[in-house]
């Protein structure tokens, strides 16, 4: 697909079968991992160039930007992309709950293995 | 495909189209993310089970447990699945560098967008 990002960055990317990369936001300072959303490639050119949080919603096939209607705004800071390519880390000031439920985080709810 | 995983945890999935959630491994007390690999359900199954970080390769189309053949292994303390199923977190003891290149984490290398 054609989208704005650098080719050299583009090169550098693994995607899924569907074209995407794993995303994980990370609050700056506290290191909570905030949440983990997909990024196509515009969604990644669009997140370097504005700093704001933007995805790509595989349900909804569209892009939305992090607090865009809740007002809870990611305001990137640092991106940096894993060793093989499919991964890219966001260290982010997250406004209020990243999660649409109004936690703090996607992972607060649901714990699989509890600490041993 | 068949797996040991409970039936109320896979369930609660959302897998990408070839069948694999996200993993996020965060080291225990700094918060550092350290690599992102993918489960699939009996990856997620043996995780839970054994507490040793175990993934499956897309590109090799096998299981690998963390460590196993570079003694950097990863002892699970504690696993979260995130609100819209396609994520889990975990929160590990990581002996050594989490990379297989040596480094810390597998973010350490590529800063797409550096502090702003």
């Amino acid at each position: 697909m054609s989208s704005g990002l650098d080719p050299a960055i583009a090169a550098r990317l693994k995607r899924t079968p569907d074209g995407l990369v794993a995303a994980v936001a990370q609050q700056r300072g506290t290191g909570e991992v905030l949440m983990m959303a997909w990024m196509d490639d515009e969604a990644l050119h669009r997140t370097l160039t504005t700093r704001k949080g933007t995805y790509y919603s595989r349900s909804r096939q569209q892009y939305w930007v992090k607090g865009e209607t809740s007002g809870h705004t990611q305001h990137v800071h640092e991106v940096r992309l894993d060793c093989d390519g499919d991964t890219v880390l966001l260290v982010v000031d997250q406004v209020d709950g990243a999660c649409h439920t109004g936690d703090r985080t996607c992972f607060d709810a649901d714990v699989l293995l509890a600490e041993s």
